[in-house]
Formats: structure tokens, sequence, C-alpha cells
């Protein structure tokens, strides 16, 4: 009889026995897929011998009053996406299935899902934790891929994979944009032509944050609030935050040292849109 | 490329690779082990090619002013009594390998767990669903073993099976009683003397609440008044629940009616006993 006391002496014993998924490679979308989704499709080709791809709109990561039922649903699209990309299999289960009637589980991840988007969307990550948490459980993926455009969740998925010990490797891959910089979004097809114009205006005033950090700036009141005045200069819009935080634990920073995450909400006409861009602070800034 | 609407397809899916630890049991307990843990493991031995025991006190089930510190932990013994029952292994891990520092993950079963014992002792079985949750990762096993006289964590964890897909079988074996009829438990060593003879009340007013019952007896607040009444003749003590629920949903019952738990809860000295029958109601009552 072994007795084991360290849950990686249990991994090396779960090593030895043949791994089921192992190989399988899980992009977790809800439809609608763009070219960020592709790049995950196409990360998780290089890295797995089979490539699934879940497409479900989760209800319960909408909050009251949100996009939940004129989120875009172009199922057959996304199909021949997939297709085309070489997917093994797509798994576009209905809210009846994942839902049945009594399902009371939830699975929260305290403090990571209080902040930032968590302020704003009562609920919304314990919704994309749950959900994330029983389609790991029914495809056991050895790997899942995520894209950095969604930070909070890229920061909350790692953690409940690493709190719950999870045997699921989590790849996250790089933001996708358009020519003029504005992060691929599902829900860029809200914006009117004159709002999509506007939108360009996330990634320069984090790109701007980003340089000034780069080259010495510290004072993350000051960088916040002239992003907010960028984004605010640019046309009418609701800013829901513009923070600079830890990009680990996502706490605020007052001054800017680390390994930071630069990040913003913003509402322009029906779209809620999001960006970010993680930057290392010099050591020895000016 | 295959689509994939069901989550029973998935399943299939999942059938037509090898499965990692397909034939591995597992029986998760908090050691001190007695016969009741024993019949899980030679159930577990039966039913698996592979048996695993976790012993793990488990800190988040318990609350603030209750037994953790002086919880048994009698583990020389424990490690021997699995020797001899021919387990495989023993994962015995430490609370700061269960839960690193910035473990903040929780996996909740709403309302199931607000009930009986819940109301009792809050967090307990959010403590319980989420350490059970990581064990299950971490092992990966195709069977795991409770016991019924734990028979709302029992109602929680198939909730939590079913509710995140979890491939894990559960499989529920029969509380094993003393010869005079007290459910075992780790806690009777908490039990003086006197205490300890007084405790058989709990069977005796539960077998007479089933007998009741099946005799046609459909009043529920009479058979607990009673019930109440006979475990108070028998000594001081403090009951924290006397209660006929649904066996599955858990939710009170006015008359009794189709399958029921009648279940109870009572501190007799410094032990806090726990026992349970499962009751179908005979179709046509007196």
């Amino acid at each position: 009889m072994k007795k084991i006391e360290k849950i990686a002496h249990m991994d090396m014993h779960r090593l030895t026995a043949p791994m089921g998924q192992q190989g399988v490679g899980l992009v977790p979308t809800m439809g609608a897929l763009h070219e960020g989704h592709l790049s995950l499709i196409q990360a998780a080709k290089q890295a797995c011998q089979e490539v699934g791809v879940s497409i479900f709109v989760n209800p319960t990561q909408f909050s009251p009053g949100e996009d939940f039922e004129r989120y875009p649903r172009p199922i057959e699209a996304d199909l021949a996406k997939c297709e085309a990309e070489g997917v093994d299999w797509v798994f576009c289960p209905s809210v009846e299935e994942m839902y049945p009637t009594g399902c009371v589980t939830r699975v929260q991840v305290d403090r990571l899902g209080d902040v930032l988007c968590g302020q704003h969307r009562p609920g919304h990550f314990e919704g994309v934790a749950t959900v994330v948490a029983k389609l790991f459980n029914i495809v056991q993926p050895a790997m899942a891929f995520f894209g950095q455009k969604d930070a909070q969740q890229v920061a909350i998925i790692r953690r409940m994979v690493r709190d719950l010990c999870s045997p699921v490797k989590i790849a996250v891959c790089p933001t996708i944009r358009e020519a003029d910089g504005l992060a691929m979004s599902s829900r860029n097809v809200y914006l009117s032509s004159s709002e999509r114009a506007q939108a360009t205006v996330l990634f320069e005033s984090l790109s701007w944050a980003k340089s000034e950090i780069e080259s010495g700036q510290k004072d993350v009141a000051g960088l916040t609030r002239e992003m907010r005045n960028k984004v605010i200069a640019a046309g009418p819009c609701e800013i829901d935050y513009i923070e600079i935080v830890d990009a680990d634990e996502l706490t605020p920073k007052s001054n800017v040292e680390g390994r930071c995450l630069i990040a913003l909400a913003v509402r322009i006409g029906k779209a809620r849109l999001i960006d970010n861009l993680v930057v290392d602070a010099p050591r020895h800034g000016s």
C-alpha cells in the first residue's frame, strides 16, 4: 500500500494510468466565431491531437437586462468555420441540456470575480466558472484555450483550475485585433459605423498607458485619469471602469509595479466593449 | 466533423477513448476509521480494480467552535486498517497541500445545503462539496463510496456530480451500526459511558417512526413531536433537528408520502450525533 501525501505524487500516480482525453484540446466559446476564436482553434490544432469547440451562449453569465436574447447565434456559419479549421467535433448543447431542472450547483471564485467586470456584471463570473467546470467534466480535455482579451475570465479560470485541482492545462492566446487595433469581439456587430470608428480609442488609450508605463510612469491615478479623458473625448460613451491592477491577483495598484493589467470596459451605443494590455513595469523607472 | 448536441453523446465520445482511472474506486474519509468506513472500502474492493482511501480532516467543513482541533486523528491505526483491507493507496495530504495560499474557489449546492444540518453548521456543506470536487479532480476515480449515515452529504454530492457532470459514479452504502443500533461514527468516542447508553434512543426513535409510517401513519408533526419526546425522555441533550423530509430534495413534508428521509441531529455531551432512516410511505395508508 502506498501512502501519498502530496498532490504532485497523486498526479504521478494518475500519469501512470492511460489518460482518457490526453491530446484533446477544448476551445470553449459562445459562438459568433471571429478571428480571435479561430486563433484559439489554430493554437489547439498545434498542441493537441484532437480539437473540440463548444458553442454555448450560457444564460447564467448574463445579468438581467444584458444581451442574452440578442447575442448573435450564427450557428451554421460557426459550424462551417470550425469545419474549415479542421475541428474534430463541435459541442452545441441546449440550455435545457446544460441546466436541467433542479440544477443548483455553483462554482464561485472569490475576490477575483468581484472586481473589474464583476462589479458591473453581478453573477457573471460565477456563471462562467460554473459552465467551464461543467464543460471540463463533460469533455475532460487535457488542454483548454482562452483569449487574453477576456483577461479577468482567464485569471478566474486559471485560479479555479488550480484551486479545484482540475487536470486541465489552460492555454492563453493573444488578443486578435482589427487593423486599426480594435479587439475582435462578437459584440462589435452592435456598433454603428460611427461608433465603430469611435471604438478605436480603447486600444489607443491602452497603448498610450502601456507606453507611458514602459517609459517609467508610475502614477496609476494620473494614467487612468488621462485614459478616461481620451475615451470621453472620442465620443459619447459610458465608462464601466478603467483600471490598472495586478495582472494575477487583479488587486488595485496605487503605483505601477511588477506585472500590471491595464483594463477597461466601456459602453458605446449598444455594445459593452472590454480590452486590456499586460505590461511589465520597468525595474528602474524615471 | 461531428456535431454533438447531447451530453450523452459526449459521454459516448469520451467512452471511445481509454479512461484514465477506469476501475479506480475512491473512499473519501476524515480518518478515525470504523466499521462503517471499512464497509465502504469492502464495497469498493468488490466493484473496482484499484481502491484508494483519502484521509483528510477538512477544516473548511467545520464551523468556528466545532471540533476541528480535537477531531480524532489516529493515522497509524487508520493506515494499518487500510493495509489490512487491501487498499492500494491512501492519500493523506496536509491542510497546506489542499488549501495553498490564495485558494478562493468554492463549490456551493444551493437549497440542499441550507436545510437540516446546514442550518446548524453554516458553510459545512460548501466545505464538503468543495473538498470532494477537489478530491475527484485529483484522483479521477470512476466510482466514489459514501455512507448513508451522512444522508444530506450524499444528497448534496449526488446533486453536485449531476450538476457539474462529474464523470464519477456515486455509490451509497448502508449505515453500519453497533449491536444496540447506534450508528457508527468517529464522534462516538466523545461519549461517556452513560451518554453512550443514552445515545441508543436516536436509532430507537427513528425505528419507531419508520415502523409507524410503514403502518400508515401520515402525520409528520405528530411523528416528529413523539420522536422529540422520546429523545428528551432519554436524558439531557440538545436537539438540532428531528425532521421528515423528501429523501432526494430534502424539502419538508407536512404529510408522509413517497420516499421519505427521517433524519435527526442531537447533541449529547460533547458529541453531535446524526442518524437517519429512509422509508417508502405505503401507497394506501390507514
